[in-house]
């Protein structure tokens, strides 16, 4: 105490991790944790969760029995309790290589495969994979913030390219050009488009893969929605286009079968010229896959019976239900005048609302409904509404939505 | 073609990522990448595989069935399809909470527990949270690479203390002291050790704990052998001593329910006086695990049944038979000159035997017989025999390998 100062040693050395604990890490989970922390406990009514890529909770939404029968009997085979190779066990490979190769105009070999602990692990490992100094990754508009925020630990630069609303969400190609430089590594797409459902046509996939090929990048197609497409276009994988550009396909059972919590994605090379391979990129994936967990073994174990016994009545009963939802959301929602398909925010109609996450917040409140602010995928003031639940959820929550409209909005 | 040169411009932009390809990811899986491929194909002798810190697939070894019951009951209840939270659901944390309290001297909450995707993912989630410029980290030698390979990709420097092999792999506590700095960040332990197979006495882990909090770091407890100690000394968590300096357990289901391929472990702070969570450190592991994915939710679902319902004598089986095979081996293998026990080569005994991973190769191509290098784990010129297998492997390796030295002695 003498000169009346103190000496406070700092007694730990450790503290938090600043990109860790900032702001980058916007992600949909981030999100949703503040949008469920508004909710009024005090209001009895089931709370409508219109936010979620995940209708598992719904038992229309159920899995088919097939998929389950496989984990059991991985299971009980014991076959399965052992670690995994770092790339995935090689039935799975196989089995996910030859379902694969249907759609294309060449065969993939279970090299080519690589198995994932869901899709949030293929692109770790493959932003981790392309990061070096300075290197730049091309990312769409709006698009899975999820990207941003691994991107942004990885110290890999991220450029955005808008999608284009008038052209049903297409590549800005001309923006990717004068975006592209020497160290851009790569360009993502998201199709089926997450968030807004479009669909590409094999035309402009394969404007992409030109434009990938001019520039010297390979694509990254996040293909998760794969064949959940119930519109007029049918989908068409990117890596049809793997002889242009080379092509770095993500998937999962997440959404086609209805069990994003069971972990199992793959990232594919779509490459028959082997380029990839020719300029490390392999080498690279493996490396880290190395030094990471792996999805579970018998869950692997179970991917050959799952890819080949599920019949195609499982998926049309799905897509046909989301199909009558989307028309249900479509057509409701058009009576609600501050929101637009697809679906965006008018806030000049609205009175006290500040932006699309105020909305939101507001919204969890008053309405105990939760839908996901447009920031949550790069696109401020819209929203992104799932519609993938119970048709009584979706009647009762456009009616609280609208509710929601007409005590906020503005006096005339 | 002009002037005799041509342009070949550089096509793609895109190569390998030198810190994954590098030398330091030299982890256990990649060593043993390379001794199968010495294996002789001409050789009709089944492979004997004492390298692998996994006997789950010898039937005696064989998980209990409450186990298989437990994940057959989570998946037929389709409740576990859906996306985890990012920290673990709340049933399986609050039952791991309740597990490792009745070890413990005051109660943990299921805030302590975060599940992960094994262990591999609990060390990756927190050598993230607690990279940061200049940062360091008191590694163990000999210890589990693994540590050593996340860490350099990571950019956490590393730096080295040796156990005593005289103190029976006591830590080296003033090696520890001159090591650490202002930087240092934590002290790793693994206990029960791998590769030594020591168990450390509370007293012991006293002086860990007041070390670390004298140098102002934290503990992080590797304890994935946690209750496999078969030795006359029992085993004590290191939680029991998170009063004196936070400690971060680390643990699994893979060892002691001998399920390694199922993929689901605990990261745990035992820290009742809250530094970790003052200091940001809670922050920065969520943060991270907010950009991970999850281990598979049915999987977490299962957490609760199988901790409950495992009795005691399926570990006593386990636990005994490992004895039996250790005390097996070692009688064996003091009858083969060029290893005494633990298991240290000596190469002078040795004609044509350059350093442990030549010897490792030679007797892989020579006699089908897989054991790991000690480099390995960080002991140039030692073997790592895992002895967890069948009965009638273990005769037939040690067999091998006696054959092995007699061909490869030195003449006298």
């Amino acid at each position: 105490m003498e000169n009346g100062t103190t000496t406070t040693r700092k007694i730990w050395n450790f503290k938090e991790t600043e990109k860790l604990v900032s702001a980058p890490n916007l992600t949909i989970r981030i999100i949703l944790d503040k949008l469920t922390s508004c909710l009024n406990n005090a209001d009895t009514r089931p709370v409508i969760p219109l936010c979620l890529a995940d209708p598992s909770a719904f038992p229309c939404f159920r899995t088919t029995p097939i998929a389950e029968d496989a984990i059991v009997d991985a299971v009980r085979s014991a076959k399965f309790n052992c670690y995994s190779p770092t790339v995935g066990i090689l039935p799975a490979r196989r089995a996910v290589a030859e379902y694969l190769s249907q759609d294309l105009p060449y065969k993939l070999c279970p090299d080519d495969i690589y198995l994932t602990s869901g899709c949030i692990q293929a692109i770790e490992v493959l932003l981790s994979a392309l990061a070096r100094p300075n290197a730049n990754i091309l990312l769409p508009t709006p698009g899975f913030l999820f990207y941003e925020a691994r991107a942004a630990f990885t110290h890999i630069e991220m450029r955005h390219f808008n999608l284009l609303p008038e052209k049903e969400w297409e590549v800005d190609l001309n923006a990717v050009e004068s975006l592209a430089d020497e160290n851009t590594v790569a360009i993502v797409i998201i199709n089926p488009g997450n968030p807004c459902g479009n669909v590409y046509t094999d035309h402009h996939l394969k404007k992409v893969a030109e434009t990938a090929r001019k520039l010297g990048i390979l694509v990254i197609s996040d293909e998760v929605y794969a064949h959940l497409a119930f519109g007029s276009k049918p989908f068409v994988p990117m890596g049809v286009f793997g002889s242009i550009a080379p092509v770095i396909t993500l998937r999962s059972i997440s959404k086609m079968w209805i069990v994003p919590g069971w972990r199992l994605g793959w990232l594919v090379t779509n490459d028959p010229n082997g380029i990839l391979k020719e300029h490390g990129v392999i080498d690279s994936i493996t490396g880290y896959l190395n030094i990471s967990s792996d999805p579970a073994t018998f869950i692997q174990g179970a991917i050959p019976q799952i890819l080949k016994n599920t019949k195609d009545d499982f998926f049309s009963k799905i897509v046909n239900m989301l199909r009558e939802d989307a028309d249900f959301c479509y057509e409701r929602i058009k009576d609600i005048p501050c929101i637009t398909c697809q679906v965006q925010l008018h806030l000049n109609l609205l009175e006290d609302i500040e932006d699309d996450l105020d909305f939101c917040a507001k919204l969890a409140r008053e309405e105990s409904m939760i839908i996901l602010p447009g920031v949550a995928v790069g696109l401020k003031n819209w929203l992104r509404i799932t519609f993938a639940c119970e048709p009584s959820y979706l009647e009762d929550g456009v009616q609280r939505l609208n509710a929601f409209y007409k005590r906020h909005a503005k006096k005339q």
